[in-house]
């Protein structure tokens, strides 16, 4: 996805401790026309794959799961974070995230009234980079007996593994913009 | 705004303490589709307003707003929510709100990068009730010097005084749908 790496390789900027500041179109300001885009390629992905459930989780990834929907004509549903366990709530699936961004770990919580055997899910979010939130996702749809037919990613840190552990797992994963590497005076090498 | 009106009176859920849970259509399952329509409902309310930014606070209100900003072509911010006083730190507009759902307090923040005294806000949120996050986010836009040409809401508890309490100020807010009252017996009075 040609669009995306160009918009990357403009604005984003790149700070030491492997961190990517996007927020002018992606994560704080967003680009909504980019987005509609993004989400059209999204759909062209996953087309044949009879989605009728759109998987993100909050916040920055609602946004584009949301035009994403809009483009299947399909629900979208966005996963909670809890500090606290809601283990013992056997009104929701949950499943636990590690956030190597802010070091901290929570719960990603959805309520079993909105997944179901029958639906297949589209996980649509912002960032890959070790995987937590995306296995704690699709955790939770095998929990519900539903399917995930696959990932569609933003940003994809190729290097941090995370999409490499997850396809491992069977599942597939596109990614718009593939990252190989980034370095605040190199800057951005795209798969 | 009849169509969500209804939607509120068929699928909305009242508890004691004036809890009104829409969370399988707006705030945890979204019905992409009636948001959609919700979005064209706002564009129609501020069209000849030269609305050119979009302005919303995480989480529920991302989708709606996407949609909105998606209608009328331009960039949508949302606010981020902080624990922390970011009040020292000058590269943030920042103003306290009190959510009184959750009984705590936050800072409601927006980089200076993405408001500008040429901007022409339209501030979307999903609920409006006591006012204390719709105050914030118009005193960030009036900080920055840019222009709020309104609110668009989609739903307003009219009895708990917040939409009173913003028009009293000068500022435009459009509510979807206007719940005069609600009981967990007797359900629901619109406006």
């Amino acid at each position: 996805m040609q669009l995306l790496e160009e918009r990357i390789a403009k604005d984003g900027r790149i700070f030491e401790g492997d961190i990517l500041k996007v927020d002018n179109f992606l994560n704080h300001q967003i680009d909504v026309d980019l987005m509609v885009q993004l989400s059209r390629e999204f759909y062209k992905l996953f087309e044949k794959d009879d989605v009728n459930k759109v998987l993100t989780i909050e916040a920055s990834g609602i946004a584009v799961a949301c035009l994403t929907a809009e483009q299947f004509g399909c629900p979208l549903v966005f996963a909670k974070k809890s500090r606290t366990s809601n283990m013992g709530n056997n009104e929701v699936y949950a499943s636990p995230v590690h956030s190597f961004t802010h070091n901290n770990d929570y719960n990603a919580i959805v309520s079993k009234n909105y997944l179901s055997p029958s639906d297949r899910v589209l996980i649509i979010d912002d960032f890959l980079a070790k995987g937590s939130a995306l296995m704690a996702l699709s955790d939770i749809v095998s929990q519900s007996g539903a399917t995930v037919v696959g990932a569609g990613i933003l940003i994809e840190k190729v290097y941090q593994g995370g999409g490499d552990l997850i396809r491992s797992r069977g599942i597939r994963v596109e990614s718009l913009a593939r990252i190989a590497s980034m370095d605040p005076v190199k800057g951005f090498v795209f798969e």
